[in-house]
């Protein structure tokens, strides 16, 4: 048995792998999920299940669609600025790290973006705080969970402006105020399913607003009015993330798992500041609760200790290159017995090197 | 056994099913294909092989580019005048059904399409031909297969401009010369693998000569630069697809292919042509291995006849509205005695309504 604390396309409950297995050799009368028409009843019954599911699981308001698109939150970056940011106005964002920057560079074909606040010059190893944002924005943007540095925003900044939110790694890890976003994305290889699906919440009110004529498939009202149907849909990344939502909600849902997630993450951050020979990678009220990015006070035992960890079976500890050391992600599906298996392999690496 | 006519998401080989489900359950020390990262080596080494195998199978000359994209040919639509019309310049379209009519809608957002020819007056029931493409024309566009009206363009029109191709229910059917193309795309679920991917062939050298500033994900080069995993890839429906070229390498090639393509529209179309009962839809010289439309000349026993099949266990008969009757798709995987059988259920029905 392996511990996969990778960054992903991540870890989903055994149950989800066994399902979507059989549904791959038989799914309906011994048809394939991957052969059978994304028009029939039973595939029709699995899109409508997981667009209910996300609604019930994040409580989503009346006057929001849930979409499933393609292209991940990459894709989103242009699409947020293409259907909500009116021609030469500009839109406020917040620089938290790779990915938020990524999405600040595509709003340059659409109008401005206007970094409001930026933590770059500490290697993004905080949240900015007490920023303004101008109240003439079209929207404010933000990236509630930062993969690469560990770093996680937990409450909404005070705007007065319409909220935007790439909830990639964090979405479902824990209960959230939908009504309080505008529009809230996510890819969806973290905590919903495989790679290859994209979820938007967005509210249909702030839709068609900019006066700019928009290519059919990056056009959030034609998904809307197509049912996320509007071409083929990814039908196998839908069908599995249809399961492990099904698995969330067998689970109490996401403040059940919101529990989890702060059992795990407070293990191992106990073990990272215990520990004589780790310590964490960024400001201590900002640390991710999904991605726990940690370095050791002797760079030089990393690598005897990420050799340590793989032939004890942990699978996806290597740091990115631009925090290095390590990097534990703990998505929904990482069982806490995973976290304390790693709690000791420190303990024990502690014992042979301290 | 069921015999899956339809006309997609479709039918892939037994053995790919098998192999695809296996590892969603374990593809690599326990791990399933869909909790493993796109960046480690082995899933390097699929994309790899995956891009090989496109390039060896329709003998992709040096030059071009394969790209493992998200969208569908949806957004192939926009992305093809996006990344090469100039704004204000004219695109020639060839318009033979709905498919292409979608590609020309999506001009409107960089230049002119120039529609050159249409068989919209006759529902699409034949391929125009004679048609003359302006040589200012930026590309000529076509689509090679149509499977709503089951028209099929086996022979490159003849024309002086760079030509782009929508391949998306023909593609990996039979040989084609890339080399006469400047662009070739499909979405992958018919020969090629799952929806959730697309391929794009394109000539490096036709790209970059917009003037345009493009959205990255919507930019060929970026893709070209980022190997196709400039963001997340669909990592399951790309290892799929990799496993069904696979195992249409091991039957021979698309050359192999053509010569059971061949063999099975022959077998179904004679069929249609002698059975007192049916009668084809379209054009006879125009008529697509892949999509075989068909009809009844006593429109009343189609029901009849749609039901006889599902009880006998065939699946995605019924045609598309817009043309209605039968519609039998017969992609790659479908193995010629599922033709056989479905003309013997031509002829017991014949017997019993005659």
């Amino acid at each position: 048995m392996r511990h996969n604390f990778g960054a992903g396309p991540c870890i989903l409950p055994q149950e989800v792998f066994k399902q979507a297995s059989q549904a791959v050799l038989d799914f309906k009368d011994g048809l394939s999920i991957l052969e059978i028409s994304h028009r029939t009843p039973e595939f029709e019954a699995v899109v409508s299940e997981m667009v209910s599911l996300v609604k019930e699981l994040l409580n989503v308001p009346s006057g929001y669609s849930v979409l499933l698109l393609q292209g991940g939150a990459s894709m989103q970056f242009a699409m947020v600025p293409m259907n909500l940011l009116p021609e030469g106005k500009s839109a406020a964002y917040l620089d938290t790290g790779v990915w938020a920057n990524k999405a600040i560079k595509e709003v340059k074909n659409f109008g401005t973006a206007n970094v409001v606040a930026s933590s770059k010059d500490s290697n993004y190893s905080f949240i900015p705080k007490n920023f303004e944002v101008p109240v003439d924005s079209a929207y404010f943007h933000y990236t509630s969970n930062n993969t690469i540095y560990g770093t996680e925003l937990f409450d909404l900044p005070e705007v007065n402006v319409p909220v935007v939110c790439d909830m990639s790694s964090d979405i479902m890890s824990r209960p959230i105020d939908v009504s309080k976003y505008d529009l809230i994305y996510a890819g969806a290889q973290k905590n919903i399913g495989p790679a290859g699906l994209t979820i938007v919440i967005v509210k249909d009110e702030i839709l068609g607003k900019t006066g700019r004529s928009i290519p059919s498939m990056l056009d959030y009202r034609l998904h809307i009015e197509g049912g996320s149907m509007y071409n083929t849909p990814p039908v196998f990344s839908i069908y599995t993330a249809m399961l492990n939502l099904r698995w969330l909600r067998s689970k109490g849902g996401v403040a059940e798992m919101e529990k989890e997630n702060i059992a795990k993450a407070r293990a191992l951050y106990t073990e990272i500041d215990r520990n004589s020979l780790f310590k964490g990678a960024c400001a201590v009220e900002d640390r991710s609760r999904m991605n726990v990015c940690f370095v050791m006070e002797n760079p030089e035992l990393e690598k005897p200790f990420l050799k340590y960890a793989d032939e004890n079976g942990f699978e996806g500890l290597k740091g990115h290159r631009s925090v290095g050391g390590f990097r534990a992600s703990m998505y929904n599906a990482l069982p806490i017995t995973s976290v304390h298996a790693l709690v000791e392999l420190m303990q024990s690496f502690e014992e042979k090197y301290k």
